[in-house]
């Protein structure tokens, strides 16, 4: 199959897809590049259809979905400034509800609106060995263009939950030691025995955590910092806890 | 003062401050809002002029180079989306060559191309009693006004010393223990013991650190991760590495 027209009707759904309004619609998202299509095929995503550059075809030969285009098709689909070897459209990956009953290291981001740094953050997570990921509040879409450039591959190997209501998590995490992340916490982080299971939570970088998450807590720790730093960039702080927490042996 | 048109020579010469090529003719850089701009000033950036929306004219009395304007001005010399309250003109700073002598904590940073990345890296030195940061090779100016944002007024608590040429890094580190970060090292970074004066050298996200500045190295280490992860984010790394290093007591 070949389409080269920027008039095609798929050509234009695969572009709304660029906005979060249509891939909520359509629970679909676009992929951009040969590693990362690959990995996300290799991971079980269901691809629907990849659009690929002609001259590169031979290297998409993995999956059966192949819709040969040009340059010109690629780069309105793209989301990058040059334009990739090739567009897919995948699934959104759903999680069963009972996903969270075998997980023990979990982290809590809250309110998190910088797409890089959720990237950013997932690939620190799955370096460290941490369970799941939730997403308190209001959280950009992990399937953001983005987001999903940023997290090289890793959005398919963990666990990502979203959670509004309060009374759903406390639910959910009864029973764990919940820690909140304070700059003004006087537990110092290389001391600190977190008790596992353990939900780790972390405000956003504009606000910090809210009133009822550190009341939610059970314990609190923080980063040794020289005096004069306001605060560390969320990633950093979320990658430094996670890899301090979590990879003691 | 006031200046509200969009062609006025002033006005004109700022907006040029947005590109590398002006920045460095100038040595010149902008500055957007009340935080980046009151914490340079309180750090002795000297301002050369500040532009001010009228509303906002108060908040800026600290300074006597206040040239009043209105929106549509700060719009067309803002970087962001949306117009700051002020936009202001500082000029560059230059370190003493010597500088380096007191130095005994340095990070290299190999063609960082990233700015945010950069941003953030400045920020966790700053926080993890970092020296020094050596910019090696190519690399983003720091005066883009992604990385002065991204620094969050970190940007002049640290030297940051470009040097291009091998021969010049060899003769100001010869005496420093050398730590190469690479993925493939045997050295656990939870178990190495840096000797101090040390230079920690960093390869850039895309290529790693060059074999010039492996064979440089006299030592090196790695961040324990799981299995699954090809690699951190580069200012996680550096993020990680420094706090463990430099913050152990």
């Amino acid at each position: 199959m070949e389409i080269t027209s920027l008039n095609n009707e798929l050509v234009k759904e695969t572009v709304k897809l660029q906005q979060k309004k249509y891939r909520t619609q359509t629970a679909k998202f676009i992929l951009e590049g040969y590693k990362a299509i690959k990995e996300a095929f290799d991971s079980g995503i269901v691809i629907e259809y990849i659009f690929v550059d002609k001259k590169h075809a031979d290297d998409y030969k993995f999956c059966d979905k192949v819709i040969e285009t040009n340059d010109i098709v690629l780069k309105k689909l793209s989301t990058t400034d040059s334009a990739p070897s090739a567009v897919a459209v995948g699934i959104q990956k759903t999680y069963d509800k009972n996903i969270l009953k075998n997980s023990h290291k979990v982290i809590l981001l809250e309110n998190i609106k910088d797409v890089g740094n959720l990237g950013t953050i997932i690939r620190s997570a799955v370096a460290f060995s941490t369970d799941a990921i939730i997403l308190y509040g209001e959280s950009v879409d992990i399937y953001n263009p983005k987001c999903v450039r940023a997290s090289v591959g890793n959005l398919w190997k963990i666990p990502i939950i979203h959670i509004k209501d309060f009374h759903k998590l406390q639910e959910k995490f009864k029973n764990f030691e919940r820690i909140a992340t304070l700059p003004k916490s006087k537990n110092m982080l290389k001391k600190f025995e977190p008790k596992i299971p353990c939900l780790v939570m972390f405000g956003s970088e504009a606000d910090g955590l809210s009133e009822e998450l550190i009341k939610f807590s059970t314990a609190s720790v923080k980063i040794e910092t020289e005096n004069t730093v306001e605060s560390l960039n969320l990633a950093s702080s979320v990658s430094i806890i996670l890899y301090e927490l979590f990879m003691r042996k």
